[in-house]
């Protein structure tokens, strides 16, 4: 296009983006939270346990009284099943699997991973695969960790650079999401599984946070496949370089699920030791719950199926419209992931937060473009992470057409502007 | 007593054991849980929240979702009301309070109070009001915090020693149960709570951990009554120095109940500093199902009469026992208390030990001697904690009547070694 024809087009966007403006939209895609029609569809977990019920776990604890610090037997063996992990190396906790991450980096903060407590050791480093989980950094921004990035390629962290990079010791680990990754649906390969499990770091007190939020997820029937790398890494003797992390946030509740840890019979014992002290056990009742109604892998897979058929046209909403509005313009390049929460926009470099303002201007809200890197700053300007589970069908369909018109107008003004 | 009267008196003492050991009893006193009976009166509480139940807060957050980071806000009414703390000075957790008692200490090892983190400040140490909560001294013990033993008097702890003690600025503060405190049942005097408020610590991050755990949990209509000790923080310009901690442990479930924590807006605002990076939020479900059942102050009222009703017999039992058995003999003292969850036992100096032992052998379970005190270690051996709410009634005579046989027994051994 020459200038001329560039000034035209982005006048006739800026007409159509004035449309927009008058409508007075109030629409939110930045947060990967279900939708009400979603969580309606787990409802009967909160009539499994009433006051008519019985109160004792399998093992005949009274769910209602303190005991039993690591869990209630039956929701270990659910997870067990799932993660495929001996149930003796889970361990069940409360709502909130940020907060088992945060605790696992506090307890090596103050205690060490079988090493100096990582706040005495001076400077330390965390790699941080990009794009990545906004609130993964956050806790090591939190904790004062350098964050050293490492793209993603295609089936994973570019493991070349990993592998450089953990020649340093104080590089202490890393945080990923396996399974189709956060924001990208990307589910790390075999040989990638394989080479984390082999990786030999400088520090001996080197964790990796293997975030499996979305184990379960699953769009369609053909899923992605991921390696248990509790099996890889005992090729290698380096489970205890791992701590797996899982939940039913979007499963049941996220606001009142269940999380749980998978680690080796190490870092079980240190992990229990430190729980020993800080509390007298997670809340038994809300386990019974979940058990008595997912009951077994067989069981969630069917949820889950049910969840997918509500999830599928809201991603088919937005993958639509991103190939109608910016398929063959080259103004911006996705994936169509097969599970997870997210889908991944890359735009022209330094447009991403432009585009994301230009909505927010309009009111719709998007993750801030930055996020999905280490302190905010993505360098080179370009992702955009979009959280399509929200919103309902007729408003996403809005939402996702406005983004598009968003990250043309970026894109031409930019043109334009060199 | 002559010699041989004493050794006749332990003869029969003996004999009398032997016949409880041979009953082969398996009960156990030994920790503050609440037995079935009374956790069948708050059964109620789990109809409030059901597959049919509205789900949104007050302020019409959905429960079931993400978000509303310090809880929902009819629950942070309720404890304002009970608390008297605005509600602006009030998070809500999750099911432990001393999760967040461990977890505020966590934090002023990372990140100080408003201070360098107290990891990087060499040695510091707390105060120990004693005989005290085993759970407390575990917290320090675990973060490395020398602890300094604070005899408590009849009113609270001797606040002569502790003004003395906050002279050095390496004590960074301390635990209290200042009502109905655990294990002697103490309710802490207006004088105390405005001598504690007045306090001039050389430390200037310097944090009272004020365990409010039995702040509803009177056994009696004539209750103690303790001052509302940020109004007199106030009066002091000291509201920054306390951290009061409270749950529904001992209200409704105590493995599904909601703790709360109350402070002032400078450390009510580094606390969400800290939680808005460690979790996206506790469960509000559990709490919209409590603030349903418990409504306001009259309800939690009413409701724990009722317990109160299942609780009485049972101090009466052990203290009528105790009366019955020891009384007189000078062999020990203890104290009734008009609400919470233990009975302190002072036998003989060097006479705890011994008779918790002795008890074991028999098989009735008591908190370990010592545990009332910084590891574990009871200078005078002679604190026993009782925790008579667990065990049926039937059991708690048989249970109070063996130890009361075996602190005679350690007394009389302890008279003829002398």
């Amino acid at each position: 296009m020459t200038k001329n024809e560039l000034n035209e087009t982005l006048s006739s966007l800026r007409r159509e983006y004035e449309e927009y403006v008058s409508k007075n939209l109030k629409l939110d895609m930045s947060r990967g939270k279900p939708g009400a029609t979603q969580l309606n569809l787990s409802m009967s977990i909160l009539n499994e346990v009433n006051a008519d019920s019985e109160m004792k776990a399998s093992d005949g604890t009274d769910c209602r009284n303190y005991g039993l610090l690591d869990g209630i037997p039956e929701f270990k063996a659910l997870y067990s099943e799932l993660l495929g992990v001996d149930p003796q190396n889970i361990i069940v906790f409360g709502n909130s699997s940020l907060n088992v991450m945060f605790d696992y980096i506090s307890q090596c903060m103050t205690h060490g991973a079988g090493s100096t407590p990582w706040l005495l050791q001076g400077k330390i480093k965390f790699a941080c695969p990009v794009p990545g989980y906004d609130r993964h950094f956050s806790i090591l921004e939190y904790f004062g960790i350098e964050m050293i990035n490492i793209p993603m390629l295609e089936d994973g962290p570019d493991m070349d650079l990993m592998e450089e990079v953990v020649k340093d010791s104080s590089v202490k680990g890393f945080f990923c999401v396996p399974k189709y990754s956060n924001p990208e649906g990307k589910t790390f390969s075999d040989d990638v599984v394989r080479r984390i499990a082999a990786l030999k770091p400088a520090a001996n007190d080197f964790r990796i946070l293997w975030d499996n939020a979305y184990s379960e997820h699953d769009l369609y029937d053909n899923s992605d496949e991921l390696l248990n790398v509790f099996e890889e890494c005992k090729k290698c003797g380096s489970e205890d370089m791992i701590i797996e992390i899982a939940s039913t946030s979007k499963i049941s509740f996220p606001g009142a699920g269940v999380a749980v840890l998978a680690a080796s019979s190490k870092n079980i014992e240190t992990i229990k030791k430190r729980m020993f002290v800080q509390t007298i056990g997670y809340d038994k009742l809300n386990q019974l719950r979940h058990t008595r109604y997912l009951k077994n892998k067989a069981g969630v897979k069917v949820h889950m199926q049910e969840l997918a058929a509500v999830l599928r046209p809201k991603f088919k909403i937005v993958l639509d419209t991103l190939e109608e509005q910016l398929g063959g313009t080259g103004l911006a390049e996705w994936l169509k992931p097969n599970g997870g929460y997210f889908i991944s926009l890359d735009v022209l470099d330094g447009c991403a937060k432009r585009a994301v303002e230009l909505c927010k201007q309009a009111g719709v809200i998007l993750t801030p473009a930055g996020a999905t890197f280490p302190y905010g700053k993505d360098p080179r300007d370009r992702n955009i992470r979009i959280a399509p589970t929200f919103p309902p069908v007729e408003e996403l369909k809005i939402a996702a057409a406005l983004l598009c018109l968003c990250v043309k107008i970026a894109g031409v003004e930019k043109l334009l502007s060199e």
